[in-house]
């Protein structure tokens, strides 16, 4: 069983970037393989719809990881009230032909108050544009949900264990229930 | 009066970018001054928020053309139930002083059936996070709204007529208010 994690920030000090961090460490440390695309480090070209550009080679790695996965958590900073353009971007280059029949979880990282429900939304939206089954659980990270130490506080850890199950309940369901269909 | 049209399609022979085109000599026809920023042809880098990429020259130019409007109008394709990353990684390199105060008409080409209204869905949450005035009417425009020449046909320009007329009102509005403010 694989999951996907997609840092959609493209800021290398940005808090999606922690975040995706902390919830890579939370899957390993349930003996789940994880693959991670880093907007803040695979950098990709625009999406322009010709056979050139999905050739590049950072295009095809994104594919790959994603054919590969059985379920994914994509995280999302909140620009001007939506996901970033960043990781628009990429999921431009995805289809439902790597989403459909997989779980999606998703959360934000934000600047406090109220953000990072609009980005939620919009994703919600977008992957369920892509045929995944977009899971329930959500949350939003704020600054102050960090520590001093750039370490996630305790106080948040319930919540995204929560979201965590949840991505890997189900995808052990479909998963376990795509090879039972197989090997009959 | 200065109006500024994104086309937020990324393809050179997108549909959105004649759309673009036939608004632009609907604009030109009323004698106001047009700029075009055209995103299958103004090849931004990826926003990362960096000072290196926000000091290209394209993006200069989204920025100076975006200062100078008194309006925009933006057209967006839709890529999975959202607006293009193309066109999100454009405005996430402008900000509330581009938009505040301006209005905004917004129009998408798509795929037929109900595709499109998802995309402008979430264009309208992102300029009223940018700040700018949206306005109420809108249209989505389908492949078989253009004739065999590539043209608009004749049953869909009473409606863009429409956003084009209360784009002009709203903005000739808001213009002359600013000078009066001024001048007083």
């Amino acid at each position: 069983m694989n999951i996907l994690i997609i840092n959609g920030s493209p800021r290398p000090q940005g808090n999606t970037r922690k975040l995706t961090h902390k919830i890579a460490a939370a899957l390993r440390n349930e003996n789940v393989e994880v693959s991670l695309f880093d907007l803040s480090v695979n950098h990709l070209p625009l999406f322009d719809g010709s056979v050139e550009t999905e050739e590049k080679s950072e295009v095809k790695h994104l594919q790959s990881l994603a054919e590969q996965a059985d379920g994914f958590f994509i995280c999302t900073p909140e620009y001007h009230s939506a996901i970033s353009g960043a990781l628009k971007n990429a999921l431009d280059f995805l289809s439902r032909t790597y989403f459909t029949g997989k779980p999606v979880a998703i959360a934000a990282a934000a600047g406090g108050g109220k953000g990072g429900i609009n980005a939620l939304n919009n994703l919600r939206v977008i992957t369920r544009g892509l045929g995944g089954l977009t899971l329930s659980p959500q949350c939003v990270i704020d600054p102050d949900d960090f520590n001093e130490q750039g370490d996630l506080q305790e106080h948040v850890l319930p919540r995204l264990q929560m979201i965590i199950d949840d991505l890997l309940h189900y995808t052990h369901l479909l998963h376990s229930k795509q090879n039972e269909t197989i090997s009959v």
